[in-house]
C-alpha cells in the first residue's frame, strides 16, 4: 500500500451519458443534462474523489448525422474545462483541439489561459479531425488527406510550443517604482513562416504553471504513431484485447528512441470500458440490458461510416461483406479503427449484428463485465504484461459507471499498491510524472 | 425608489489593474494578479453585489509592443468568462471575438456553450480587430482594410446567427422508450456559401437559454455605426464630453429605423471613468496621483500609434503637429478615436503632454473626478439629456475604483430610482430589457 511501486495512471474519458451508444436510454442516465455544466461538475468531482490523474473531453466540430438516435457529446471543451477548473482542485483537464481547423495562436493561447486558470492542470489532445461533417463547417472542401493533415499538425504543434516558450520565466518584472512591467528582452517573437502557418508572436500571456500543457495524442496509423512518438506525453489507444494492447505498447515505445526520448516519456493509456457488478452475473446483466437498448439503425450507420460502404443492404446475421469493403489505404478517416474492426470480425467470426453489439459499449476499446476484483485483475494484467501504463476509462453509462469505479475498483487498486491514495502533485504533469519542459526546468534549477 | 422610471444599464469594462494606463503602478493595485483567475472572481462578485447588468472583457490577439511599460490586459475571454460563470449567478458576461481572425463555427459554438454554462448570461462584443500586432499572428499579411473587415463581419455575423437558429426550440425529444433523442426535421443545415465563408451547419449544440447571446459592438466610423445600427443591442462608445455623447446618441439611434428597428432596440453605453473621492479635493488628488505615475515613453507610443506618425521628435509642450498628421481617411485602424483626439486637442488647445494626460485615464472616454453625488449627477445628466442609456464603467484602478463605485455611487443611483435594487431577470437579455430573438419568442408564445 502506497509503496514506491510503479503505479497506474487513470484518465476519465468524459462523454455525456457514457460510452455505450445506448447509454442515454439507460433508466439511470440523464440525457437531458448533456449540456448542463452542473452535471459535469458532479462527475468531475467524483473523478477527483477517486484521485484520477485527469479527465478528458473529446471533440469534433460538427453535428453527427445520427443525432436522431444518439445523445449529444456535450459542451465545447475550452469553455467546459474552464468551468470545471473552478469546481475542482487537483484533477487534470485535457481538452481536444484539432490542428486542421484551428489557428495555432488561438490554440496556444486558450490552453495557456486554461493552464493559468486551473493552476497547471491543462492538457491538449492533439487531433487532426476525422470527417467531412467537421470539414464542411469550415470550407466548401472535404477533409484534407491524412498525410497532409499530419504535416499540418507537425507544423502547428511546433508553432504552439514556440508560442508557449516565447516568454521566459523571468520576463515579468513588475516594478512599480521604476515603471518597468516586463523585460522585453525576455519576450521574443517566434517569427514563424512555414508551409501552412505564418505566426510572428510572441504570445500575449506569460509562461504558465506547466510551461507546456501536457501533450496527448491518439494516432493509430503509421503516421499517427510516429507523431505520438515524436510529441505525445500520454497516448490514447483503442485496443480490444491484451494482445493488441501489447503489440501497440511495444510498437509505440520502440519508436520513441528515434526522437531522443526514453520509453517513460510517453505514457500509454488504452481505452477501457468496465461494466461493474457486485457479482459477475450482475455485471453481465448490466451489459445485456445495455445491448438490448442498442438501436440497429444507429449501429448500421456507425459501421457503414467506418467501413466506407452502406451495410444496410446486407443480411444482419451474415458476415461482413469482406470482398466489397474498401481497403484501409482508401480510408481517409480512421484508418486504425477500420483495420481493427475488420480483424476483430474476421478472427472472431462475427456477423454484422454481433460486431455491432461487440463494439456498442466502447467503439472497439477493451470492455469487460465483471466484479471489482475481476476488473482490477484485468487492469493489473495489462499493466504488468506490458500492454498499458494506465487506462483511459470509458464508463458505459453515467453517473453510475463512474461511481462504481471510484467506490469499488479504485480502493481495490489502491489496496494492491497500484494506484495513488492521495494526490502528491498539484499539476497535471506531476500526476503523470512528467517534468516541466526544459526552459522552465532550467530556470527552476537556476533559482534553486 | 424602485419605481417604474426608465433605469440606467451598467456594464463593467474589466481590465486587469484598471483603465488608467498607470494603474498598475498604483500602490493599491495588484499587477502580479493580472493572470490570476481569483482576482477576477473577486471583481466579478463585487460587480454582482452592485447589481450591474454585465461585465465585459476586451480582447486582441497580440502582445502590445508596450509590454515594457504597461500591464497585460488579462486572460483569454472564453476561458475566463466560463470560469467567472461558475463564480457568479446573475451578472452578464460579455466577451470580445474578432470576425477577422476567427471561424464563425467556432465563435457561434463557444458563445452557445458559454450561454449554456452561464444559464443565459453570454454576450458577444463583435470587433473587426485594429492592428497588425494581431494580424501578423495569423498570416504574413497586414490587417485587411477597414471596409473589407466590415464586409467580412457582416457575413460572419449572419453565419453565426444562422447557426444559433439551426436548432428549433423543440428539437430535443429525448424519449428513452422509443429511442428518439432528437427530431432531425427541427435541426437544419444552414448551407451557407458566401464571399468569405462556407459553413454547412447545423451547430453541434442545441438552442441556448438566450437563443442568441446579446450582441454588442463599438463601431465609431460611418461603416462601424451602420453595423451597430443593423446588429448591435448594446453599443459601446468613447465620448469625452456630453455634447459628443448627445451627437453620437442621436446619430446612432436615427440609423436604426433603416433596419426596421426602434430606438429602444440598441442601448447606448458611453465609456465612463469615475475617479471617486469623499470630497472633490480627494478625488482630484487621486487623479493627480495617477497622472504622476504616467510614463511619457508609453504615452508617446500610444499617441504616435493612433496618429500614424512618430511624435517623439516634436516638443512635448508644444501643440500637435497638425500639418504633419495623416488624415483620418488614411488611417486603417481606429478612425473614430483618431478624429476625436484631433478635435479634442484643437478645441481645448492642448499640448502633446496635456493630450497625453487628458487621455491617460481612459483613452478618450469620459472621465470625471468627483464625489459620489457629483458622479451620479453627471451620469443622470447624460442619461436625462439623451447622451446615454447607461454606461460602460471603466474604473481607473482596481479593485478600489470598483469598490468605491459599488459602495458609494450605486446606492446614490438607486436612491434616485435610476438603477435597479435587485436583479429582476436571470439572463443578460433580461437585464438589458431585450427580448429573446424571434424564433425562440415564437415558440415561447406557442407554448403559452
Ligand atoms: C481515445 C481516443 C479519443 C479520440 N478523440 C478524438 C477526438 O476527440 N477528436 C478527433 O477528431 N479524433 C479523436 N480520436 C481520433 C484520433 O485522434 C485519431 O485520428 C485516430 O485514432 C486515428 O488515427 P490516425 O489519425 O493516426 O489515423 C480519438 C481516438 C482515440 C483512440
Ligand atoms: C469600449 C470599447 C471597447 C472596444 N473593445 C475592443 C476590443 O476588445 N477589441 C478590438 O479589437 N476592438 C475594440 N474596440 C474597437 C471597436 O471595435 C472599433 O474598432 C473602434 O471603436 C473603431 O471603430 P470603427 O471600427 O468603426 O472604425 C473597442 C472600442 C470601444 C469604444
Amino acid at each position: 500500500m502506497g509503496d514506491k511501486r510503479k503505479q497506474l495512471h487513470l484518465n476519465l474519458f468524459l462523454m455525456s451519458t457514457g460510452h455505450h451508444e445506448a447509454s442515454w436510454r439507460h433508466p439511470n442516465s440523464a440525457p437531458e443534462r448533456a449540456v448542463d455544466v452542473n452535471y459535469y461538475v458532479k462527475l468531475a468531482r467524483t473523478a477527483e474523489r477517486g484521485k484520477l490523474d485527469s479527465l478528458f473531453l473529446a471533440d469534433s466540430y460538427g453535428l453527427p448525422p445520427t443525432i436522431k438516435y444518439k445523445v449529444l457529446q456535450g459542451l465545447e471543451p475550452f469553455t467546459l474545462l474552464s468551468a470545471l477548473a473552478m469546481a475542482t482542485e487537483r484533477i487534470g483537464l485535457i481538452g481536444t483541439a484539432s490542428t486542421t481547423y484551428n489557428e495555432p495562436f488561438h490554440v496556444a493561447r486558450k490552453f495557456a489561459s486554461l493552464d493559468l486558470i486551473s493552476g497547471g492542470r491543462a492538457g491538449w489532445n492533439i487531433v487532426t479531425s476525422t470527417g467531412n461533417t467537421t470539414a464542411f463547417n469550415f470550407r466548401d472542401e472535404e477533409l484534407p488527406d491524412h498525410s497532409d493533415r499530419y504535416r499540418r499538425a507537425e507544423e502547428f504543434l511546433q508553432v504552439v510550443k514556440s508560442l508557449w516558450d516565447s516568454w521566459e520565466d523571468e520576463a515579468l518584472v513588475i516594478d512599480k517604482q521604476s515603471g518597468i512591467y516586463a523585460d522585453p528582452d525576455k519576450i521574443k517573437p517566434i517569427s514563424h513562416k512555414g508551409d501552412y502557418y505564418a505566426v510572428r508572436g510572441p504570445l500575449n500571456l506569460p509562461r504558465t504553471p506547466q510551461g507546456h500543457p501536457l501533450l496527448v495524442q491518439a494516432g493509430a496509423s503509421e503516421t499517427g504513431k510516429e507523431f505520438a512518438a515524436m510529441a505525445a506525453e500520454a497516448v490514447f489507444t483503442a485496443q480490444n484485447n491484451i494482445e493488441g494492447g501489447r503489440r501497440f505498447y511495444s510498437d509505440l515505445k520502440s519508436r520513441l528512441a528515434k526522437y531522443g526520448r526514453t520509453p517513460e516519456e510517453a505514457c500509454i493509456l488504452p481505452g477501457f470500458c468496465p461494466i461493474i457488478g457486485d457479482t459477475e452475473a450482475e455485471a453481465r446483466e448490466k451489459e445485456q440490458a445495455l445491448h438490448e437498448l442498442t438501436q440497429i439503425d444507429y449501429g448500421l450507420y456507425r459501421l457503414s461510416n467506418l467501413f466506407g460502404i452502406n451495410l444496410a443492404g446486407y443480411p444482419l446475421d451474415g458476415p461482413l461483406p469482406y470482398a466489397d469493403l474498401p481497403q484501409t489505404e482508401q480510408i481517409n478517416s480512421q484508418k486504425g479503427r477500420h483495420q481493427m474492426f475488420i480483424e476483430m470480425a474476421r478472427t472472431e467470426g462475427l456477423t454484422i449484428r454481433q460486431l455491432m453489439m461487440r463494439t456498442a459499449s466502447s467503439r472497439g476499446h477493451f470492455s469487460l463485465a465483471g466484479t471489482p476484483v475481476q476488473i482490477a485483475d484485468a487492469m493489473e494484467r495489462w499493466f504488468a504484461e506490458g500492454a498499458a501504463d494506465g487506462f483511459n476509462l470509458m464508463p458505459p453509462y453515467l453517473p453510475d459507471g463512474l461511481d462504481d469505479f471510484v467506490d469499488k475498483v479504485v480502493p481495490e487498486l489502491q489496496n494492491r499498491g497500484l494506484f495513488r491514495e492521495e494526490y502528491t502533485g498539484g499539476t497535471l504533469r506531476e500526476h503523470y510524472g512528467r517534468p516541466l519542459p526544459s526552459r522552465a526546468l532550467l530556470s527552476a534549477q537556476l533559482k534553486a
